[in-house]
């Protein structure tokens, strides 16, 4: 049971700018609600109807309310809310648990579309890649969107957000950038670290942080017709020829 | 101008059914406008604000009315319509007036997601893949985020419903099956045709489709915490392993 009082003052986290002023974010669904369990996440709150509470042990910590498909509804961004909604708090710095170790680390420039920002964290999840560093204007990594299409990899990946030109100048790696008119990725890392950097769905790597790149790469256009990849689709291609 | 009667009448295209029904499918904003007259598609109706007016030669053919913001928005699927709606008539068998010429044919089994098949398409085109065989229950290609996603895909790449275990079984090509369990891709295929099979997002390829399958291919899991790769990212790596 929730009261009317608690599910209003849940249904405020509906806006973003109520989660970042308090540190927070959201994941709904049983397969988040796992993911966020089995990461140790923090869960401030949580409320779910009585299927996902039956054969779910985590009962004990935090806040909790069983509440029905209507008060699941009046909480959820999702057009049909699946069970359970929980309030979690954002790790400090944003560092993953997991030591980032993979040669690579992936630099994103002015991702706008959170889609795109959720399947390239659940990529470099794949591939090991556990460091993202974002410039500011890039989407947060807890938009709703993000974190449900991260499919968990939210939990597994550290997502930096910092002023990108200046990072990329400091890092001292080799920086690989995603363009139009640079060269075939003709063979791997090999160990060696260095940094990929992809760019804006429209517009591509801004100015600034082109000058920071050593080594333009490109994707050769083979079929000629098409303008452009999906920005997660080039980031992953990259990743792959890179590390894969 | 536009009546009342009129706009109603081609707000209820909003209906994918509608659409279905009359072979019929609606592109949206001056990007996609743009593809659709480049591409010669047989225009059934436009809508377009002032601002896509001025500058647009293209006023001769069809049914054609200019709208307020207003109008447009009764039409429009978008959240925020973009100038220009038109209404445009399905290619007869659905095939590209581009000729396949590619040793890769690209085989969908059950992709639900509208966002994935227009990124798979998008990539498709990007790499001169012209023909997509899709299960019977994949989602259509007409629906209107389909198009949109595809950036113009939609009228450079062939998209064939059919059933897919017995095309499978009667194409006499060598059949690539993503999969969680086969083999790594270590070399393209170097001009011989092939197919490459992506399943499900969720469920993979049915056991019939996979019953065809004669190379199971596998993205190795570098990261070994993440779950899978997005269908439309693993599509991607895979036909660039392939043909890339």
């Amino acid at each position: 049971m929730i009261s009317k009082t608690k599910l209003k003052e849940l249904a405020a986290y509906r806006l973003q700018k109520r989660q970042d002023e308090e540190g927070l974010f959201v994941v709904e669904g049983p397969k988040m609600a796992a993911e966020a369990l089995a990461a140790g996440a923090e869960v401030v709150c949580a409320c779910a109807t009585a299927e996902w509470i039956t054969g779910n042990a985590w009962l004990e910590s935090g806040d909790f309310y069983e509440v029905s498909q209507a008060e699941l509804e009046r909480l959820s961004l999702m057009r049909t809310p699946n069970q359970v909604w929980m309030l979690l708090r954002r790790p400090k710095n944003n560092v993953s648990p997991i030591a980032p170790h993979s040669p690579l680390i992936l630099a994103l420039d002015r991702i706008q579309d959170p889609g795109n920002l959720g399947t390239i964290m659940r990529t470099a999840d794949w591939y090991g890649v556990r460091r993202i560093v974002c410039s500011r204007d890039t989407v947060s990594c807890y938009n709703p969107k993000v974190v449900q299409s991260s499919m968990g990899a939210v939990f597994r990946t550290s997502v930096e957000y910092v002023d990108l030109p200046q990072w990329l100048s400091d890092c001292g790696l080799p920086v690989y950038g995603a363009t139009l008119d640079g060269e075939r990725v003709e063979r791997g890392l090999a160990g060696e670290q260095a940094v990929l950097l992809v760019g804006n769905e429209g517009r591509g790597i801004s100015p600034e942080a082109l000058a920071q790149v050593t080594h333009p790469v490109t994707i050769p256009n083979l079929g000629g017709t098409a303008e452009s990849l999906n920005a997660a689709v080039a980031a992953a291609i990259l990743i792959d020829k890179l590390i894969g």
